[in-house]
């Protein structure tokens, strides 16, 4: 099967966790919209391509299949990719783990801009210095010590003991926070063993080294979902 | 089968999409949390119980599977419970939307506390505010707009061409934003047509009829997800 991604181009966003599945399983796949050009994904947001209609991107594109929602993603390429325990109980805990994972994800996206994603940080950052606030003394210990332990409560070294798509998304949160509270994350680290020896595992698989090392890994920057501005982190 | 649901009592909650489908499908099933007060969910949140551990309510006991995530718990009910298409991509479609749904609910909790659900909502009001006037210029009407137009694409009477757990969640969504936003949702309604007339036929569908007059659906209420706090609506 040969895959094609739709995603904003310039930036990791959420389609970095499909494209690190990708990636990681060696898929066929084309990054269409760094190809063509943001305009290419317009038939499919307005409605004129047929199947399930995106409410926004990252959606993917398998033959006749269109399907948005990286948990759906993920949740659908999991077995091909050979990325998700074989049995249905387990394949359900994938995905319970992998939308836990979003809600982190959302509220990173909503600390730096809690108002109105229409308006830029700058005209919000008042209100994102308290969000930030909150997330890195509430949130952040509250997520990834849950993580934690699911990882403790499986084999220490994946969520699912054995690898799977969760672990690759883990790696790319803890890489994402990493860059964007580096201060919080480096308080944060004598609490997260598991996590950290995770995130250092995945780096080191071939492909996925191979992926962070080439010009497909697009750098973290301050348009994309984890940001780094100073003045929203602190130890 | 039987199912045990674990909600927090007092409120409908992000439960309440759960409680419609098995309502809905006449499920088999206790309000665990209901019967017995809110301290029976804790061996299960802090990992004392075996299986998947929740990051939060709701989740689901079904025999020995435990599953948190609303969006999960639906996809794993709606073939047993008749209330999703037999077709794998259409399971998956039924995932997206759903997804979808969850991440409007996301933005509507938000939208009370912009800055810290560990804050109360007096504490952020004067942000909240500025948000709930995003949300009703600009996300109301992407979102909604968005649903109305799905249901358009289909056969203008359901997300999936069938009754379905989307139709029901969809139900519950414009339900609880007519409470919060009366004004807003009003002036909106010209534009939604499809969604309300789902919503009038998912209201009387003979079991969700029942069980909207009876005293297990508790009033939408400013403690849950969906509030009407007056400043915060707007035509």
């Amino acid at each position: 099967m040969h895959y094609e991604l739709y995603y904003w181009s310039g930036i990791q966003g959420r389609g970095e966790f499909v494209r690190l599945a990708l990636e990681d399983a060696g898929a066929d796949y084309t990054d269409v919209v760094r190809e063509q050009g943001d305009a290419v994904m317009e038939p499919f947001l307005s409605g004129q391509q047929d199947g399930a209609r995106p409410f926004a991107p990252p959606f993917l594109k398998a033959g006749r299949l269109v399907l948005a929602q990286v948990s759906a993603i993920l949740h659908y390429l999991g077995p091909t990719l050979e990325l998700v325990p074989e049995a249905e109980s387990r394949r359900l805990q994938a995905l319970q783990l992998q939308l836990t994972i979003a809600d982190l994800v959302a509220e990173v996206h909503d600390t730096h801009h809690p108002i109105a994603s229409s308006l830029y940080y700058q005209d919000q950052q008042a209100e994102a210095q308290l969000r930030a606030a909150d997330l890195r003394a509430q949130r952040l210990p509250k997520f990834l010590g849950y993580f934690e332990q699911v990882l403790a409560q499986a084999d220490g070294r994946h969520a699912l003991r054995q690898h799977s798509y969760v672990d690759l998304s883990l790696f790319q949160l803890m890489s994402g926070l990493q860059y964007m509270f580096p201060r919080r994350m480096a308080a944060l680290a004598p609490e997260l063993p598991l996590l950290h020896g995770l995130q250092e595992r995945v780096a080191q698989r071939p492909r996925i080294a191979a992926y962070l090392a080439s010009e497909r890994r697009l750098p973290f920057n301050t348009n994309g979902i984890f940001r780094h501005y100073p003045e929203l982190d602190a130890a």
